[in-house]
């Protein structure tokens, strides 16, 4: 069995059992995946997906909705915060317009993706319709094998869209089942009456749609276009056999929708950043899944992907590179 | 005033306030020890300080002493869990034997710094003598003046030694006024018994040696020859102005000799790694300090420095790289 000669191989390591901790469950985890003693991350991207939110018009964000193009220029200027991480830790980004409210330039950096210049308000009707669900979907899936074709194996989804807190609190309330005050923070940073004033938004459209079971009419009723294409392209990874890396809160709500869709995907998620965004810690609790980093960020891009990706790669390294007791002449433990 | 630029240079960069968490936190630290807005690290250095000890003989390791040396040879020859860390992250990686109980060959790789071939047993005499003791700073600030000739500002540090988290243990009770229960683990692994007789054997020699108010004296009386060298180490860097990164348990023991020694050098500390060798949480307790990353490793060696490494880049990155609102032409909040 694999697993019974990884861990052998990481037990014999000139370390005690158990030393590194969490690069051993990575490492296990990987080689696993990748069916292999030897695994290897090639060519690790991180994909930002952007879109427009009709529910960021009813001020449950702290921010105008400009902002998401706005962030989006700076992503292709490469001045945002997930530009300098992917920099500086050697991954490749991409930028997506799933759908932002605006008209860009064609630009060779930026993937259009658009389904429309925004989604509807889920306070009146489905924020997509059927159909806008299923071109997200198919849109991903070229996206995530054109990355497949370029030897990828490792993919972290970031995203951007001013209002998404709120896309992904709903999410999380019907697909977990949990009250909606578990499921909703302060986004941007909303003060005391914003805060009141989102919970009191969402509350109305949780009486307007009354119950939902799918999770394909849950995602098309609340979701983003850029979540319904993260929840896609981490399915069409998990397809690849790819290392799928899970940043925040609303990235981990689209995780949320396809670990419901096909759950066998947990055996190549990792999960990188608990964020500050309340909501974050019961989505984690509630999908079992223990983030590797938590330094209090709440800022989404994938920011927690790129910090989390140079511990991921030490976990292989280990794994790849450190002699065994053996090897190196070391007594082992009686 | 400086603290206020930098704030405001973080405030103003493309995110909500506090977006970052603790990379604000460490981009103001770190530009405030340097005295800049734009603060750079260079030359990282790790450097791993070996020595016996007397008290390994007392069965209180699950490894026999002899691992010392042959670790340091696995670190000699790039096994070690240090090595593949270091160079996966692109940090150097120095050597010291502080003293080792084997007489290695001449190698380029390994400073000799050797007091003596082990402490004696603090069970039934101090573990070094004040001269002893007196060498170890010595030969402490010749390494430190070294790397800082060679313009490296930040500095890890790490330890291998049978037997040495009894020796931090003895700090910690003594430094800390803490009962030993709370701070004696299981070191690299010891069984129920064999962890009974450790905390029986420590408490002996608490009996044995009585009150001790003096931080040198406490150090000179439980510390192990690469435990001393490491607070003295860390006392040079802070006189160089290097950021210090500290480890796991015995890394933060001799840490904190030197906290008690001059108090001022928390300014420049980085605490990387909660370990999960039991007394490392409440000795960061005491010592206030939040560790970077839990990711449960107990191994020392500077791990936990070589893994928190790349959070710090990134850190010092985007306080370098990211744009402003205005630079970029994002709206900020109201």
């Amino acid at each position: 069995m694999l697993t019974e000669k990884l861990k052998h191989k990481i037990d014999f390591k000139t370390k005690p059992i158990r030393a590194l901790g969490t690069l051993e469950d990575l490492a296990l985890q990987i080689g696993n995946i990748q069916n292999s003693l030897s695994p290897s991350l090639r060519n690790p991207n991180i994909v930002v997906f952007a879109g427009d939110h009709g529910i960021a018009t009813q001020g449950v964000s702290a921010y105008p909705q400009e902002v998401t193009f706005q962030m989006v220029m700076n992503f292709l200027q490469g001045g945002a915060a997930i530009n300098v991480f992917c920099k500086q830790n050697q991954i490749s980004l991409k930028i997506v317009d799933s759908g932002v409210n605006f008209n860009f330039e064609a630009n060779k950096n930026l993937i259009d993706a658009k389904i429309d210049k925004g989604t509807k308000s889920f306070l009146q009707e489905k924020a997509m319709t059927q159909n806008q669900l299923t071109q997200c979907f198919e849109k991903s899936e070229s996206i995530v094998a054109e990355l497949f074709e370029q030897d990828c194996n490792v993919i972290g989804f970031g995203e951007m869209g001013i209002g998404n807190t709120s896309s992904a609190s709903m999410l999380m309330a019907y697909l977990c089942n949990l009250p909606l005050e578990k499921c909703v923070g302060r986004g941007t940073g909303l003060n005391d009456t914003q805060f009141e004033n989102k919970i009191l938004i969402l509350k109305k459209a949780q009486v307007f749609h009354g119950k939902i079971k799918n999770p394909m009419e849950i995602l098309q009723t609340f979701g983003g276009f850029e979540i319904a294409q993260i929840c896609a392209a981490m399915l069409s990874a998990y397809q690849k056999n790819m290392l799928i890396l899970i940043d925040g809160f609303i990235a981990s709500a689209a995780y949320l929708v396809a670990f419901k869709i096909n759950p066998k995907i947990k055996k190549n998620a990792v999960f990188c950043h608990l964020s500050d965004e309340f909501g974050h810690q019961n989505l984690l609790n509630y999908l079992q899944a223990k983030p590797l980093l938590k330094l209090n960020m709440r800022l989404g891009e994938g920011t927690g992907c790129a910090l989390a990706y140079p511990i991921i790669q030490n976990a292989v390294a280990f794994l790849n590179n450190m002699a065994s007791f053996e090897s190196a002449g070391v007594s082992n433990k009686d």
